[in-house]
């Protein structure tokens, strides 16, 4: 990841531990200079329990979040949520890349079965390889007679699309049923403005009506 | 301010303390929450390092600062870097409603005089009067012979405008010139798309040409 820099220079009026509250919020992704600075203005007159109590709670976010031994979801106890919840279908298990797609899929409430968090992709270009991302353990995982369904679940970018063929791959002699979200146009999309691939995709992937 | 909150509901399946994380994010200005859970997860994949500095910077910045007694700029020194430079223009004053307006002013370079910060605008509806801002200091400090002018830099939103006047209200009895930021049509303005009030604040203050 490239780190964002603000020249000292920018900013000569400025009292120095502003300047490093600056360049330190520059550096979080989708803050620019000018919002760092307001950000730090901000905080500078909030109250002092407000930034006392985010300065802690950044500090100890580590400190107090561990991963699931089982699905790799961040928890803050010994097993996450999901996996502790015996109300969810044990029989599927749903791949993502990342911890917070979790929440993207949970918000919809359309799926109750587990979860398993890649922790990345298949990625070549960046020199992220199979070893690298939690699939030894999802093989392991599927050792367990009770899951009949595998749920590809990764993003539909290149490396996702990677790693959803590796896993094909991979999962496939295994007689376990293995799906994959479908692809197709957004809802709300004027067909007008779709992009190539997905219109490709959308038509791959009609269904009967 | 209103605080905005995003129901515990919302994030069922996230660790608690990733929750508290997005919580206090979300507290910040133009941080919404989805930013606030993109910036909680980044943090918590983020070196060591990097949070640690970051909750240090974030919790020392109250302590590690104070005001310039003579311009109520934000400083770390006892004087601040404007009005410790013996080669600023002592006899010009220019006055701003924040500390951050100073770095916008001197990021044009045109300005050489010195500032003086009010801390805020009157602002009935607010519930700020004249006292509640930095007001009796500025007068003063315009005791002091060496100062010739004083340049208003308000805001030129209602608050701002109220605040000028008052000002001209106080200051023009005491012989020192007395100007104000030129009002009129921002560079790069197409007049089909100005607004009624810029263009009569431009017609109003039009130059020889």
């Amino acid at each position: 990841m490239k780190e964002k820099v603000i020249s000292n220079q920018s900013l000569p009026s400025t009292a120095e531990p502003i300047q490093r509250l600056v360049q330190e919020l520059n550096k979080l992704p989708g803050i620019g200079p000018k919002n760092a600075q307001r950000l730090a203005y901000y905080l500078l007159r909030a109250p002092e329990e407000q930034t006392q109590l985010l300065a802690e709670t950044i500090a100890s976010i580590k400190r107090q979040t561990t991963l699931c031994p089982i699905c790799f979801n961040v928890t803050a106890t010994d097993h996450c949520l999901i996996c502790r919840n015996p109300e969810r279908d044990q029989t599927k298990v749903c791949i993502v890349e990342q911890p917070q797609d979790i929440l993207a899929l949970e918000h919809t409430r359309i799926y109750k079965g587990l979860y398993h968090v890649l922790h990345g992709a298949i990625s070549p270009t960046e020199g992220v390889g199979a070893n690298d991302i939690r699939i030894t353990e999802l093989l392991e995982r599927l050792k367990n007679k009770l899951i009949t369904e595998v749920i590809l679940a990764t993003n539909t970018n290149l490396e996702g699309e990677q790693t959803a063929l590796y896993l094909n791959h991979l999962i496939s002699p295994l007689c376990i049923k293995l799906t994959r979200l479908a692809q197709g146009l957004p809802f709300g999309t004027e067909l007008e403005y779709a992009d190539d691939i997905t219109i490709t995709r959308a038509f791959e992937g009609r269904q009967g009506f």
